[in-house]
């Protein structure tokens, strides 16, 4: 029942819906052999790290987890302690789908600021700073931004900048969350080096692009590297057998893989996106500037066209559903399921 | 440098040491096709977990977590509070090895036992049982016992009934931390049913026994299985691809893969353990029950010897060594060990 | 210098500025004899107790402790897990000013609800409640309001039964924040008990009600009562001597004292409100049902006004003010304080 | 029934079992008119903490919080994190009586150490130091003592001076948990500034002095000051009419109150022990260097001897009592207590 099946139909659930890319997967098995110190600590994985480093051309420290929220949570606890808060995206990861995980292991308020595409803009952060030193408020420390947004959006390289000086001026770290970091590189047409330059610590997210398991945070601010090793094991997210994530990153990264992957899953977005432009009881509801689409159908149809290709609505309020393309979406797919759209809208219309 | 060399030595460092075993790690290239709900909400998982639980003969809920801390923690959180306290051997995994990660996460207090082989014994908790009910003390609620322990020892069936009985008596829950649980299984040629009849929750690990990565939680006490899967997301061990762990289970526990691996390494040990009781300046200071085997070597060759074959001094103040098989452990590698022990002591002996 | 000085004048910082109201000193000097058990265990404590309990003519538990930090959190803890979430003003004590207590000792995320007037509508709660079972966001367990709230204003018993209609739909508590409880009740009139009868866990406050410290913990709902003791004593709440606490509250609400004072404070805001409404530049912005006023001056005078009668910005970004009366407050100081808001005016007064 | 009793007996409870000292509760009433800022902020409590100041002779911040509790606790926060251990007897107030609240608001490790007489030698601590920089292992940070121990022993100054050796050899901070920190000064013969020099961080006790309430938080070294005002409100210990604590210590500490009333509980502690050590079936079982007799009675008389002139059975397993006195503790109490042990130990003799 389970066994390898030819004629199963990608779908549009989520990025890590999908299974591992095969040459992804190759590198586990090429690395599969004798033994080696656990815990991190062998040779390969220093290499590795040492390799990855390069793409963000400056002093950082890099550190494996096992997951994405692992991976937020230990970026923030850099530079927050209990009695700090963090302003985000009511859209957020952090914010909306951790089980508050940051408030319960860092202690900490997150203060939701709303945003319907998903972005923070520097200017809706003022009226939060007017509290700095008095002991009855959390005092704000950061500002958690994810790029590309859980809508999909992408940060401008000014946008980035704005903050970056918003946050000099108030003192603030600037957490990115990059779970599927690639994609907004791709879209830029930039390198990694030039999306963080304004970040203090990054979530660098691998598994929704292709990998088994495994995320890293990425340290740029030197002042808070201290000690992050000893909140990772005690955070449960040290991995004994690191060297097996660290293989993929450099299977993913330090080859063009990442690239060939966001690039097809972007194209991918766009494809799905232009097809359903085409429809006109469909209304898409933001920039499609990474792999996903937002878009409201028609409620009489939602329930059959998610038998056929499986997405998430996203907002239950609004009806707005989520389309996320991955590594494996087939061109075949997405035509099959703008057909599917069409063909539902048609019979289903009243008269 | 890092492609595979079939000159390599097996050490002893840790049975985490090692790779993963070809036959689990086949099973999840046979799974990597197609798109599947992700966060174990597939199908596959479902099915896997209920073919888990038959070895247990009774009612239980099976829950796939990535480590072994995690394991621990998350098993504690069934019945711990941030009031309560948990009775351990001093040389426990949770005590001495999890940095913390019990009271940080549980907020609850540790009480070391003092344990020279690794087993807790009921006659020695009574002393802790004097303070129910009084709220300035931390109040005891259950007992984490490891087996087999961090000692290579197995508690025997009659152990365990002991303990459940003074557990009863005091109200308490037993944990088990049963990160090479089928090692002690094999010892005492029993199922993992008659093994963990005396608990009330488990943490079933997989990573020392040639998987990936990869534990499961199994709760027995169905009064304590309530709203698990909102502490395992806030404890930010929730595996976004689930199914690569159940597989991974699947191949190793739902075949006799688990026999297989546990007796070659209990094999592995007792062999070594021979090897080294006929050699006079070697101590053996524990019982060999399980994949360890825990010996004082003379302290002039300890240096040398680490550099041929990697293990541990797992006692820097009596300078005890643990020495780990696993399951690629080879008879040759253990032959010349202990060749290079009576070598060593030899070329080095003071006239 | 800090002698006592008759010459004093009463200002509209807070109701925690004045002192103790003397009958309620003079209760701790008549109890300051002889030996007792400490830590609540002594017979006078619980002989209070019983006596507070009947306010609320059903059963209930009553815990002291130091503040009102301390009696929110503590509430909270009666219902609220880590995975959990509560929904709260955006104005609320809990949200803004207890630096982040909540989320640190609870591991819980609150919600903040934008709330003009201090008040949460059940209306406005509904688009919270989609999330129910998923594991991925925190579960709402609870809504926290506060009686009266921060603005002053009081929830009417329609709007509290509105609110317990949606508790009980969504299986929700309710926590009240009664810091300044007393005051609703003699604004609407009624009892404790009508007060708070669709209340799970109360927050009873004295300290800003002539108290020299002390709040208590009232549990109603039966369910949750569980394990209070050994929290507070965790949370770093169990007073020594909590029979002095004890007196306190015996004075105050066992006796018609707590009517007094909250009908002195009421009276002397609203004569505050009724001055300061003739003030043509002056405007009132929050109804006037409990101790305080909320207004807005014209920006050139506060920083001079503040110099004669302290009272606080209550919103940098608005400029609005927070005047609050307590019970010592006096009409010579009432006067005088609107005398010098018009005499400010017209000196400042621009040609 | 609960009216002043002048018959009363003092008993031996706790020192926590008497009322407030007279020339305390006055300095109350004698601040009590006026308005004045809350939490700490007016400028009466600035004028007492800089005379406080004066007794350590060097440069140090005082914190007032509620109990004592919190003051170890918020005393350990300046230098703990979650991922560090704190080396303490396992005779210590926070190990063994604080209900967990150290490792549930800190997160951190406590480490119990053998302890006879209630004191730490820095030769037992050795044994603790061997896994710096290991990631597995909570780092050892610092170590906290008691002054006077629960035991009523008094560190000498050449034992301070030895752990500051240890301490600084390694790194470590060291906290005194001085609940009762005048009753050593009183018994050594020195002031607060000599008893104090090793330390980096002091929990000051007034409660079990003669207050009302309210302890102190004395920090020496100046590299952990940092943000302990934002901490103290998280942690629930910012106390509004502060300046009530402050006048408590300006008429105990900055006048020879503290002086009168240690001396008086160390002389009644003699008196006792002298009386007991008469008797020959009574044994004395710890030095009396404070206010505390530590002592076994035959078991057959204990019960009824409690009735008399309550006292604690300090160990249930052995059955050793403590005998404590207070500020209030009179002559003839201690008489008539050694009198009636010597009459029911005659009663009760079996032949």
């Amino acid at each position: 029942m389970f066994e390898s099946n030819q004629n199963y139909r990608t779908h549009f659930g989520s990025d890590n819906h999908s299974g591992v890319h095969p040459r992804i997967l190759k590198s586990i098995e090429d690395l599969n052999w004798g033994h080696s110190p656990a815990y991190g600590s062998d040779d390969y994985t220093s290499l590795v790290v040492e390799k990855l480093k390069k793409h963000f051309k400056k002093t950082c420290d890099i550190h494996f987890v096992f997951n994405g929220t692992a991976a937020n949570v230990l970026a923030l606890s850099c530079f927050a302690n209990s009695y700090h808060s963090i302003l985000t995206a009511n859209t957020s990861h952090i914010w909306s789908d951790e089980c508050g995980a940051p408030e319960k292991l860092l202690g900490a308020k997150l203060i939701p600021i709303a945003s319907p595409d998903g972005k923070i803009r520097a200017s809706s952060l003022s009226e939060f700073m007017t509290r700095k030193g008095d002991q009855h408020s959390s005092q704000v420390i950061g500002v958690s931004i994810t790029q590309p947004t859980e809508y999909g959006t992408v940060y401008s390289l000014e946008e980035l900048s704005e903050l970056r000086q918003f946050a000099d001026r108030h003192g603030l770290y600037i957490h990115m969350d990059g779970s599927r970091l690639v994609n907004a590189a791709t879209y830029l047409q930039i390198g990694l080096d030039r999306l963080t330059e304004n970040v203090d610590v990054l979530s660098l997210g691998g598994t929704k692009n292709g990998l088994l398991f495994g995320e890293a945070v990425v340290i740029f601010n030197q002042n808070i590297v201290k000690d992050f090793k000893f909140r990772r094991k005690q955070f449960m997210q040290l991995p004994s057998k690191t060297k097996f994530i660290a293989c993929q990153f450099d299977a993913w990264l330090n080859t063009n893989l990442w690239k060939e992957i966001s690039q097809h899953s972007l194209s991918a977005a766009q494809n799905l996106r232009k097809l359903l432009t085409e429809i006109a009881e469909v209304k898409i509801t933001q920039e499609t500037q990474s792999n996903a689409v937002f878009a409201i159908f028609p409620r009489r149809i939602v329930h059959e066209l998610k038998k056929h290709h499986f997405f998430y609505i996203w907002d239950e309020n609004t009806f707005e559903a989520r389309l996320m393309t991955s590594f494996d979406s087939r061109a075949e797919d997405i035509e099959s399921f703008a057909k599917k759209v069409k063909e539902l809208i048609a019979t289903t219309r009243t008269e």
